[in-house]
This record gives structure tokens, C-alpha cells and sequence, in this order.
């Protein structure tokens, strides 16, 4: 089919430079490349995907800098595509594990059209009966941060009192579902200029339990603000736990099983704020770190 | 026996005024009262102690302020004689779990002579071959922090990496061995003037686990200073954790049957500083917040 291996244009959002506090627009630029939409003949395991939500996540931040010791992610590349997580259809595949017209979500590029080498990272939606956006949030990333966050590693026991901070963004708006869904008394606040953290250790309860998946506040600055009443730990037997959600991807499958039924029932729901097409994808991104966005901010790419 | 119904003098250390920021010397004064050695007719679950050593702790600093919101303590009253964990010998009892000349570790006055109505915080002391001085240490409060703190909170695997700030301490000097003891590998530091925790959490390994007991560079502070790079707990899957060595007396027994061999057998050994007579235990107190003892700081009454 010589049409199919005819190029075609495909914009990509690329880093400009590596980004010292706060990301600006201009740190990224959108430019046009070319693809074929087949992948080369002799490409072992190579999955060729269009992409259709692109899900802009506060941790990509860190991933802006030029990271100058080991972290548990790698900067991007300035003038290559930034990468995150999305959700995408497989137009082509030489993996035996996807096929044409597959649906996945995971990790791909800022750009129209991706050709993923390392497709393990790629999971296969298999409910489509939602909202396929819903899988760079709710159920994607996001949803398996907040279930792991809480069930996970806090534990909590029906009745017990959950404190959410960031309560509006695409994790916090969950795990207050998901205590509710276990019992428990829900009190959240969003976007507040205060010491959040200090002002939560000095209310905690005894034996309280502090999950720990991200410090948004915290990324733009050259020096981390100090956290102050770190003493509240002892006398009050208080946990805190960094974790991230690629340590419970096994878990996926159980939390499906949880929050499928609740999306279908109405008794989860899940705020997205989307924009549409690649060239706001810039300003969505940076919108996070202003507060901009109400919900779960993502990027519509058709 | 009237002779024993004769009133003798009971020297105190009386806590002055609440303290605010570096203890002095002048905030306590030694005082001199008097007290009959018999328990008087009538007083039921009351026992006499005369002690014989007392613990200078770190967290006795918090106790010498006035507390403005609820904490796992009280303050000291001012007038009123300090009291704190220590080891006497009961010269009278009408508690039916004690008898004169028993020896028994736990809390009691900064005084000569002890009238305790309180006696279900005081251990009796079953191994005497050890130095008795030892239940101020090693085989008290801070014998069972460091147990409970390495063993309990931070559960070491065999060939993990173990840290210990304020290594030459009453606490600190202890973990070191008992994660050797484990088979770790042991770095310890002491008396440093950087911000441990911060420099702590840049070198931590993946899943370390952070057992926090105290913060005694701190507790002197108008304002706690702030600790920045708590951005580490993400990546590394960090857990910071409180705990209190009250919550593991339970224990006791298993610990006592772990440590009390290896005092004999030269497995472990315990550094002390010891001030003799009461007339020093304040500047004894006092020197823990700048340093001055090497090991385990406390008073002989006698």
C-alpha cells in the first residue's frame, strides 16, 4: 500500500531548554516533523501509536531540569519531544503483543504520532465503555497514586480521618473517594498559600499516617521551602512515606475491579480539565504549577 | 521504731522557671527539705525510694517548658522538684509488688529520697551483676529506644546500611551495635553542626527507613530549623517514622534476654558520663543540649 508509506506531518512538542524555577511557555516550542505511518520493516517489538490524550503531571517538572544526581526519573532531552504519560491507538505493530487498533495507555510522546521502542510500558485498556481520557487520570497513573497512596501505605480503618491536600488536582480528588469508599471522615483544601505540611503534622492524630507522592508547592523553587515541626512525629507516632505509583502496577488489575463499577455506578466521579489540540499543550503544562487548572489537566491531541 | 519515723533532710533539684530557649544552670536550684523514711500508716500503693542514679534525657527539655498544647508529656512544675527516669532501692513499701531493698528502675524525683504513688512505673531489677547505674542506659529508656527504633520501626535486613546520628550518645551508641548485632554495616556521626536530616535524606538508600526518636538540636529553638530535602522521600520510598520507647516496654523481657548476655560477654558496651552528687545534676542536664558528655549522661544521688 504505497499511500501507508507516504509521510506525514507530525507536530511534537519540544523542550527548548532545561528550566530553572517556575516553566514558561516559552521553555517549549511546537515544531513539525514528518513520520510514516508504518513501522520500518525489520523493527523487532516497535508499536507506531497515534496519540489521543496526553496527560500533563506535576512530576514532569523534575524532569524539566537538568537533574545533576541519580532520581527516579531522567531529564528530558532539550530540543527532542517531551515525554509523559497518554493514551494512544496502535496503528502498526511488530510486537506480538499489540495489534492494529489496539488501545493503550502509558508512557508516549508530546506529539501526533509516536514510534514506541520500549512498548512494555504500555498497557492495553480494556474497558472502553468510559471515558478514554479517563485512563490518563482515574484510571491511569493518577487513580493507581491514589489507591496505593491510601489503601496502601496509610492503611486506614473505617472511621478514621483522612486529610487530603491538593484535594482539586488529578490524585487528590480520589483519595477522598476512595476513603469515603473506606469509611473514613474526609477533610481536603486545595490551593492554599500556607506551610501545608507544617500545618498538618501539628494536627495529626496519634499514629497518623502521611502518604507522600508529590510536593507540587516545591518544584519551582531553587531551595526547597523547610519544613518546621518535624518533633511532631515522635510524640505522636506519625509515618511518612514517599512512594510512587510504579511500585503497585501489579495491583491494576484489583483496581479495576474497584473503580470500573464505582465509574459505571456513579459513585466515583472525576473532574478533567482538557485542552484541546498540541499547541496548548505548553500552557496546560505550566498551568499546573499556577493552579490553573481545576481537575485532572490534560491535552486533547486530535 | 521511732528513730526510722524521724524526719532527715531530702536534698532536691527544684525546677525554677518554664525555660526558654538553651537551658542554664540557673533555671534549677537545689533545695533542701525534709522526710520521714516510712511510708505513713494508711497510704495504700505508696513506696519509698531512695535513689541512687538519675537520667539526664533530652527530651526532659521539653518538660522544662510550658506546654501550650497537648504533648506526650507534662510540663515540670516550677517549685516543684524534676523528676525523670532513674534507679533507687525501695526502703518502704505498702504496694504488694514491691518490698524494702528491692532495686527498681523508672520514674522518679530529682531528690534524695522518692515517695512514689505511682509505683506501676517503676521495673524491678532481677540482674544485679551489671552495673545498676547500666537501667539509667543501656537497660532503660534509652536501651529500649534504640531497640525498639532499629529493630521494631526499621526492621534491618543482613547487610544493609546502618545510620546513626548522635552516635556517641545514650541512644545513639547503642543502635550502632545492635545493627551490627544484625549484621548491618554501621555509619555513625556525632556532634555535627550541619543539618543531619537534610544531608541524611540526600544519601539514603532506596526504601530506607528513618526511625526518629528525638531531634535534640532542636529542641532549644524559638522556631524548629526546617528541614528541605524531604522531596528525597519520593524517589527513594523513604519512610520517616516516630516512635516512642514507651510504646515497646512489652518487650522488655525479649530485650533483656537479647542485651543482658551480651553485657556479659563483652558483645556490647556502654560509655556513661557520670556527675556525682546532686549539686551537679544541673549543669549534667544542661550539658547534653551543648555537648559536653561523651556517652550516657547521668547523676549518682550518694
Amino acid at each position: 500500500m504505497a499511500a501507508e508509506q507516504e509521510a506525514v506531518s507530525n507536530k511534537r512538542v519540544i523542550l527548548s531548554n532545561y528550566v530553572t524555577g517556575f516553566p514558561k511557555e516559552s521553555d517549549m516550542k511546537i515544531t513539525s516533523g514528518s513520520i510514516k505511518l508504518k513501522v520500518a520493516e525489520g523493527s523487532k517489538d516497535t508499536v507506531l501509536l497515534k496519540n489521543l490524550y496526553l496527560s500533563c503531571d506535576p512530576y514532569m517538572r523534575w524532569r524539566m531540569s537538568k537533574l545533576d544526581r541519580p532520581s527516579f526519573v531522567d531529564s528530558f532531552h532539550p530540543g527532542e519531544p517531551i515525554n509523559g504519560y497518554g493514551v494512544a491507538k496502535v496503528l502498526d505493530s511488530t510486537h506480538p503483543k499489540y495489534a492494529k487498533d489496539d488501545l493503550v495507555w502509558g508512557s508516549t510522546g508530546w506529539e501526533e504520532y509516536s514510534l514506541v521502542t520500549a512498548p512494555q510500558l504500555l498497557i492495553k485498556i480494556q474497558h472502553t465503555d468510559v471515558p478514554l481520557s479517563y485512563y490518563t487520570g482515574i484510571l491511569g497513573m493518577p487513580g493507581v497514586t491514589a489507591y496505593a497512596g491510601l489503601y496502601e501505605v496509610c492503611s486506614p480503618k473505617k472511621g478514621e480521618y483522612v486529610y487530603v491536600s491538593a484535594a482539586s488536582g488529578a490524585v487528590g480528588q480520589l483519595v477522598g473517594q476512595f476513603a469515603k469508599l473506606a469509611g473514613c471522615y474526609v477533610v481536603g483544601s486545595a490551593g492554599s498559600k500556607e506551610k501545608m505540611l507544617d500545618a498538618v503534622l501539628l494536627n495529626m492524630r496519634l499514629r497518623g499516617r502521611i502518604a507522600v507522592c508529590g510536593m507540587i508547592s516545591q518544584y519551582n523553587l531553587e531551595k526547597p521551602e523547610g519544613v518546621h515541626n518535624l518533633e511532631q512525629l515522635i510524640g505522636k507516632r506519625i509515618r511518612l512515606e514517599g512512594f510512587l505509583a510504579g511500585d503497585y502496577y501489579h495491583l491494576y488489575p484489583k483496581f479495576l475491579e474497584l473503580v470500573i463499577p464505582a465509574i459505571r455506578e456513579g459513585k466515583m466521579v472525576y473532574v478533567e480539565d482538557i485542552a484541546e489540540g498540541l499547541e496548548n499543550a505548553p500552557a496546560a503544562l505550566v498551568g499546573l504549577f499556577t493552579g490553573r487548572n481545576v481537575g485532572k489537566q490534560l491535552v486533547a491531541v486530535a
